[in-house]
């Protein structure tokens, strides 16, 4: 792995598991073994190396997706393992990471959240297309406004606002919202895979 | 009816269709054919005038909404009942009456919105209950969350960031979220009710 790759996959580690303020340029040359100076040759700056992060990071995640929807038998076993590589993310995630990126990096966390925004929904309006393709999903959904109700609910999942997380187990709203919402789009045929999925 | 109550039901009236700024309590004085100072006999002010209606709107909406209940041959025809009776609500609302609201009675919005809340929840939650009972709704359904999710979809059905009343149409909307998630929450034999609803 080149020394860029290298900088870039072990300061996104960092960042995710202890927030970004409290990563300095010196912890992350340190974990690498190399000097502050090779960074700085790379990276202008702490905001060049997070922009190039998360650059990097959405590549990845592309790759993975493209793993996902090709190994997968049908288009619910697609999205059992986008929500298993998603909750394992979140797991793994500092809340330090977003709340330090909307508060000192703004600038970036907008661009971020509207490139995500994107290609959630591009990759939502797949999934579901090729869902009503295999006759799993109906057809007379209309698929732009599912698209937008499901990413609002991923939001919904994670807003402590309404579901505290002291009172409500996240698996216990996602089955309640997810689940319920991708059986009240499927078809009979749907359905009983859904409920072969669950048992 | 008394006074008191026909100043109630003419000032919301006149709030709900012109907003609250524009409707004065010599408009209210003149449409009723009686002095402003009678008015001012029964409310100190505006802002009085202003809870009152609320409280006299919210018991009168109660009223409707056992009526419903009681008359309706089964939960799905409930729901189809209040949903008719919120459309043509939202319909004669000019948009006026809740951005005045907000911006020039912040303590009653606050107020009126945490108690609407909680009868909101409350009528979901029996309706659901009702709707398990009736054998439409699935049992294993928890109804805390799902009651939870279907206030955040009314929330979001009438958010015009998310869905622009100039490119979405409600009901549209409406059908894809509200429809798709009662679907998902219920039994084979809510679905087939559901259905012949539909067509």
């Amino acid at each position: 792995m080149d020394v860029r790759k290298r900088i870039l996959t072990e300061a996104t580690n960092l960042f995710f598991q202890y927030g970004i303020r409290n990563i300095t340029m010196d912890d992350i040359a340190e974990k690498l073994g190399i000097s502050k100076r090779t960074i700085y040759e790379t990276f202008k700056d702490k905001n060049e190396l997070l922009i190039n992060c998360f650059e990097e990071y959405s590549k990845e995640r592309y790759k993975v997706n493209e793993e996902i929807i090709k190994n997968s038998q049908n288009v619910l076993a697609a999205i059992c393992s986008f929500i298993q590589s998603g909750a394992v993310a979140i797991n793994l995630l500092n809340p330090a990471f977003f709340s330090d990126l909307k508060k000192y990096h703004n600038e970036i966390w907008v661009m971020a959240s509207k490139q995500q925004n994107e290609k959630n929904y591009n990759l939502a309006y797949r999934l579901l297309r090729k869902g009503i393709n295999e006759g799993i999903f109906r057809k007379d959904i209309n698929l732009d406004i599912v698209v937008k109700i499901i990413l609002e609910q991923m939001k919904l999942l994670v807003d402590n606002e309404v579901f505290s997380t002291d009172k409500y187990s996240r698996s216990e709203v996602f089955k309640n919202m997810v689940i319920n919402f991708i059986r009240g789009i499927a078809t009979n045929k749907g359905i009983e895979l859904i409920d072969s999925f669950e048992s």
